[in-house]
C-alpha cells in the first residue's frame, strides 16, 4: 500500500529475537520506523494513538534489553501496547486492531505469549508483576517481571497496595513509571503534583540523578553526572523518598524518548537490581505526531484519521450520544439545584462531565482513577446534605462495589449512580462490556435500579434521580448514539417502580428493560406481517419491580419474554423470582429471559456483537416464534 | 450491679455537651472511668475490646474539644467505637452490644446522630470525611470532619486514594492516624515499616516534634520542646514527607494516651487548621487492661470474659469450625503440592491461614488490607504457574470484584477463592453478612462456584479446587462450627458440575445449595410424620449447574424448591433461567426459590437471624406445605 511507511529495519524484525543483533544506532532507527508504522496503522483502524506514541522508545529498549516472553513485560491498562504488538509477531495483523476477528486493542494472554497478563482497566500491572516475581522465586516459570505503569494509574489505590506489598517482600521487580502527566484527563491529585515537583526544576536532558538507594545501580557516566549536579541530587533524594519509603529503589527521572538513556538504565537494572526498583521515565503522549501532540487529550483515543492532516474520519451522527444527553440533562438540573454535585473517576470527557466541570467547578470532582474513593466520597457528600451524581462506566463501578454495598446501600444514602457503557461496547471488547451492573445492584436492599430505553427516557431518569432523596438510585445507559427521539425539554420524575405499556397485543408479552426496546419493536413489525401481535412493555425499573404490570402481563398472555442487555442474575432473574413466589409458574407460563450469553464477547461492530449475544430483532422474533411453537419463517428460508 | 465500676464523673456525662465544663484534670479522670466502664461492658457482651481501650483518651479529648454531632467524628472500621457510644447517650444500652435489638458493634447512622457515617470495613473514613468537608464548604451541614483511622487501615489503597484527592482539594479536614502497630494481624507492608521508623529512635514521652509544615500550628510549650530536640525534628521533617507530599500537614507523633498532649494538639488544630492535616498519634491496643495487652492480638475480638482473670467464657465446641477445616485441609494439600500458595488480606487468623504461614512461610502472603491487590496478585501467581488459594471473607471479596472479573475470569486463570463467612454471621450484623458472592460470581463466564453443605463437603471442595487448573474456582462456607460429620482423611476431587442425591422421595423435590441442607433434612423429618416424603438433592455447584439432575428433579416432581443462603440473583436464579430456557415452566412446575430476604438483617443470634431470613427448618416446611396446598399444622396450632 502506498500509504504505508518505508521501514527497512522494522521489516526484518518479526519477533524481539530479531532485535538482539542490532546496534544502539539501529535501535534508534527502529524506533523511528515503529513510530511511523504505528501512526499508519491507527490511521486505518482508529484506537488509542497517543499512549503508544509515548512509549515507542521504551518499547524498543525493553525488547532489546530483556528477553520476552521469558521476561514478563506487563503493560498497565495496555492501550499503549500497539507498538509492542508490532514488534512481537503481530505486525501482519496490526491493521485489524479492534475489529471483529482481529487483534484486541489491549494485551491479551490468549493472543500471544508476549502478552503475559491482559489488561484494560488501570493499575493492575504491579500486582500482576509481583505475582510473576514471586512465582519465579518459588520455582515457577519466568524471568524478570517488568510493569510499565502510567502516572495517572498511580492515582489508583490498587497500585499503592501493590507497592506496599512489593516493598515488604523485597523481591526483584522492575516498575517503570511512564510519566506523561496525562492519563485520559488532565492530571489531578496530590500524587500528580508530587511527580511534577520531581522534575520541575531541571531540564532532564542532562539526566537527573537518581536517589541514594539506586545510585550504585547507575552506569558510570551517569553516576558522574549525578555527582556534578549536587542540587539536583539533593532534590532527588528527598523527592524519591515517597517511593523509597515504600521499599523501592528510585531511579530517575530519565528522558523516556532518549534511547541511549533508556538502554543504559535498563541494561544496568537488568544486571544489578536485587529488589523492587522504580524507574521514573518522562515521556510525551502523542510524541512525534504533531496532530496528536497538539490535541488536548494528546490523541488518547481516536477514530480513523488522515495521516497528513490528522483529521478524524467520523461517520456522521444522527442523534446525540447517550453520554451527552445525560450530561446536558444533569447540567440543567445543576443550574436549578445548587446541591447537585458530579463525581468522575478520571473520565470527565468519557462521562460527559467536562462541561459541568467548566460551569460548576466547585461542584464537580475528578477524584483520579479511584472508584472506591469516588463512591464513598459521594456517600459522604450525600450524608452532608448534597445530591451527588457519581458518573462511572458500568465496568469501572465494579471497582467500587463494596463501597456501594456498605457506604451507600446499607446506609440508604441518596447517591445517584449514572452508569454509562452499560451493555456491549464494540471495539473495546469484553473488558469494557457492562454486563454485570444490574445483577450486582438490584439485589441490594433499598436500591432503585433503572435502565433507559432511549434518550428521552434517560432524561426522565436523570430527573427521577435528582428528585429521589430517599436512598440510592442508579440508571444505566449504553455507549453510542441515541435513537433520535425527541428529548423532552422539562421532564418530570418517573413514579418509582412503575413501568409503561408500549404496545397492546395478545398471546405473548415482551417485557423490555433498556435500549433493546428498539429491537423488540423491530421484531414486532416483522411479526405483525405474520399475524402475530405481541404486547410490549418497558419495565423501566429492575428494582423495585412493577409487580402489578408484570403479574398482569403474565395473567393476560400465554407467554412472557424478558429482554435485557445484561448477564443472568439481573432483571429477568428478579422477574422470575416474583413469578415463582406468586405461583405463576404453577399452572404454566411460557416464560423466557433473554440475557447476555455466558461468554466474554470479543471486540466487533455493535451489530455483530448483538448477533453473537443473540439480542437483535431477529433473535427476539425467533425466540417468540419458538415459544409459541410456530415454525420460523426466517429470511434465509423464506 | 456489683460488677460495675465506680464512675462518679462518667455518671454525669450523658452527652458530650456535659463534658464542656470539665477541667483537663477531670477529663483525665473521665478517661479512667470510661476505660473501666468499657472493660466491664465488654466482659458482659464480648466484642472488640482492644481497639476501644486504645482510643479511650482520644475519644474523651475529641468530644471535649470538638462539638459533635455538628462536628463529624468518623471512626474508621469503627470497632473502636464502644467508648464513643458510652459518651454519646448510649451508655444505658452498652451492655446490649452486638445482641438482637441492642446496639450495633459498629457506628451506625440510624442508631445515633453522633454516628455521622457507619463503618465496618476498613479505610473508608477519609473518603467520607472529605465528603462531609466538601459538603460543608458548599453550604451543606456540619462543622469539622474528623477521620480517625488505624495504621493497618492505611495499607488499603482506598485510604491513599482519599488522601491523594484530599491533598489536591485542600479543604480543611482532620485525619487522626491511630498508630498502634497492629490491625487485626501483626503489621505487614512497607507503610507499616515506614510508620515504625517515624518513632523508632526517640521516646515520645517528651513529645516528638512536628514536621515543618505543621510547626506553626503547635501550641507554644510544644514548639519550644521541638526546637530543643533538633535531631528529632530533622528526623520528623524527612519522615513526614510521605504525607506532606500528598498535600497534608503532618503533626506528630504524639502520645495518644497523654491527655495533655491530645487536648493541646486538638485545640490548636481546631483553632488554626486551614487545610488537610494528619495527626499521628501512637497508642497501645488494649491499653490499661493487662489481659488484653498481653494477648497476641491485643484483645482484638473477644468472647465474654472474667474481668479479673481475663479468661474468656466460650461455649464448649462440638465440631471444628469451617474455617479450621478449610485451613487444615489446605495444609495437607500444600504438604503434597509445592505449587499451592495462600493469600490473605490482613486476616491470617480469621481465615485460618496462620498455621500455613508458620509452616510454609515462603508460600503464604499477607498482603495487608488490600483485596484488590490480593486478587490480582493471586492472578499473577497463577499466570506464573502457581496454584494460589485466595482466602477472603465473602464481604471482603466485594472489594476485589473488578479484579475477579478482569484479571481472573476474563483470563480464565486458575485462582482458587476460599470464601469464608458466606451467609449470615450473627453478632457482626449486616455489614459482615456474605449475601452477594454467588450472585456476583456465578454470572462470570468460565467460573466454577461451589458451596459446601457440611465440613466433609468442604474438604472435598478444597480437593476439587486444588485439582482444578482449567480456570477460576470458588467455594463458599459459613461462619461457625460444622455439623459434626466425619471428615474424610483423603478426599477425592468432585466431578465439576455434578450434584448428589441425598434422599429419594416423591411429589416435591428440594434442591439445596450450601449448609442450609441441615435445615432441609430437619424439615423432612417433620414432614415424614405428616406423610410427606420429599426428595432432597445437594446441588454442590451453582456453576456449572447439574443440568441433568435439575431437569430430572423437575420432571419427576410436581414442585421444586431451591434453598440457599444468599440474595436473589444467585443459585436459584440460575436454576430458574435453566428451567425457563428448557421450557419446563410452559406446562407448569411449582417452582420456588428460598433466598435471603431483601433487607439488611441487623445483628442477632444465628438462629434468630435465620428466623428473620425465613431459612430455618420450619420455614422450609411451611414453604413446602404451602406449595403443595396443604394446610400447615404449625406447632402453635397443633
Amino acid at each position: 500500500m502506498s500509504d504505508q511507511p518505508h521501514t527497512p529495519l522494522l521489516d526484518r524484525v518479526h519477533t524481539p529475537e530479531d532485535m538482539k543483533g542490532l546496534s544502539d544506532r539501529d535501535l534508534r532507527q527502529l524506533a523511528d520506523e515503529l513510530r511511523a508504522e504505528t501512526i499508519s496503522a491507527v490511521s486505518v483502524t482508529g484506537g488509542h494513538l497517543g499512549a503508544g506514541l509515548g512509549v515507542i522508545e521504551m518499547t524498543v529498549a525493553l525488547h532489546a534489553v530483556f528477553d520476552a516472553p521469558k521476561d514478563k513485560i506487563i503493560w498497565d491498562v495496555s492501550h499503549q501496547c500497539y507498538p509492542h504488538k508490532i514488534l512481537t509477531g503481530r505486525r501482519d495483523r496490526i491493521r485489524t486492531l479492534r475489529t471483529e476477528g482481529g487483534l484486541s486493542g489491549f494485551t491479551k494472554r490468549s493472543e500471544s505469549p508476549y502478552d503475559p497478563f491482559g489488561a484494560a482497566h488501570s493499575s493492575t500491572s504491579i500486582s500482576a508483576g509481583l505475582g510473576f516475581a514471586v512465582a519465579r522465586d518459588l520455582g515457577g516459570e519466568g524471568g524478570d517481571a517488568i510493569a510499565v505503569i502510567g502516572d495517572g494509574a498511580l492515582s489508583a489505590g490498587m497500585a499503592y497496595e501493590a507497592m506496599n506489598n512489593a516493598g515488604h517482600l523485597g523481591k526483584r521487580l522492575i516498575v517503570i513509571l511512564n510519566d506523561n502527566e496525562m492519563s485520559i484527563a488532565p492530571p489531578t491529585g496530590a500524587m500528580s503534583s508530587y511527580l511534577s515537583r520531581l522534575y520541575a526544576e531541571e531540564p532532564f536532558q542532562e539526566f537527573k540523578a537518581a536517589a541514594k538507594g539506586a545510585m550504585s545501580l547507575l552506569p558510570e557516566p551517569f553516576r558522574e553526572g549525578a555527582k556534578r549536579a549536587k542540587d539536583v541530587l539533593k532534590h532527588m533524594t528527598v523527592g524519591g523518598t515517597l517511593f523509597e519509603e515504600l521499599g523501592f529503589s528510585y531511579l530517575g527521572p530519565i528522558d523516556g524518548h532518549d534511547m541511549e538513556q533508556l538502554l543504559s538504565v535498563l541494561r544496568t537494572v537488568k544486571a544489578r537490581a536485587d529488589g523492587p526498583i522504580l524507574i521514573h521515565a518522562i515521556t510525551k503522549k502523542g510524541k512525534g505526531y504533531a496532530p496528536a501532540e497538539r490535541a488536548s487529550d494528546k490523541g488518547h483515543a481516536t477514530a480513523k484519521f488522515d495521516m497528513v492532516t490528522g483529521e478524524q474520519k467520523k461517520s456522521p451522527s444522527n442523534a446525540p450520544s447517550y453520554t451527552s444527553v445525560f450530561a446536558e440533562s444533569l447540567l440543567k438540573h445543576a443550574a436549578k439545584d445548587p446541591k447537585i454535585c458530579a463525581i468522575t473517576a478520571a473520565m470527565p470527557d468519557g462521562t460527559g462531565l467536562s462541561k459541568f466541570m467548566e460551569r460548576y467547578a466547585s461542584r464537580c470532582f475528578d477524584v483520579g482513577i479511584a472508584e472506591q474513593h469516588a463512591v464513598t466520597f459521594s456517600a459522604g457528600l450525600a450524608a452532608g446534605g448534597m445530591r451527588p451524581f457519581c458518573a462511572l462506566y458500568s465496568t469501572f463501578l465494579q471497582r467500587g462495589y463494596d463501597q456501594v454495598v456498605h457506604d451507600v446501600a446499607i446506609q440508604r444514602l441518596p447517591v445517584r449512580f449514572a452508569i454509562d457503557r452499560a451493555g456491549l461496547v464494540g471495539a473495546d471488547g469484553a473488558t469494557h462490556a457492562g454486563a454485570f451492573d444490574v445483577g450486582f445492584l438490584a439485589n441490594l436492599p433499598g436500591f432503585v435500579v433503572m435502565a433507559a430505553a432511549d434518550e428521552a427516557e434517560l432524561v426522565r431518569m436523570v430527573a427521577t434521580a435528582a428528585a429521589h432523596d430517599e436512598g440510592p438510585i442508579a440508571f444505566r445507559f449504553p455507549r453510542g448514539e441515541g435513537v433520535g427521539v425527541e428529548i423532552p425539554a422539562d421532564a418530570a420524575p418517573l413514579e418509582i417502580g412503575k413501568g409503561r405499556m408500549i404496545r397492546e397485543g395478545s398471546q405473548v408479552a415482551i417485557l423490555s428493560f433498556g435500549t433493546r426496546l428498539q429491537e423488540v419493536m423491530t421484531a414486532c413489525e416483522t411479526l405483525a406481517a405474520k399475524g402475530i401481535n405481541p404486547t410490549v412493555a418497558d419495565a423501566r425499573f429492575a428494582k423495585p419491580l412493577d409487580r402489578d404490570l408484570i403479574l398482569q402481563l403474565a395473567a393476560d398472555h400465554e407467554a412472557l419474554i424478558c429482554v435485557e442487555e445484561g448477564a443472568v442474575g439481573g432483571f429477568g432473574s428478579h422477574v422470575a423470582q416474583l413469578l415463582a413466589e406468586e405461583g405463576v409458574f404453577d399452572h404454566g407460563l411460557k416464560y423466557r429471559s433473554m440475557v447476555l450469553p455466558d461468554i466474554f464477547i470479543d471486540q466487533a461492530g455493535p451489530k455483530a456483537m448483538y448477533d453473537i449475544a443473540g439480542l437483535n430483532a431477529e433473535h427476539i422474533e425467533a425466540k417468540l416464534l419458538d415459544v409459541l411453537g410456530v415454525a420460523r419463517l426466517g429470511s434465509k428460508t423464506a
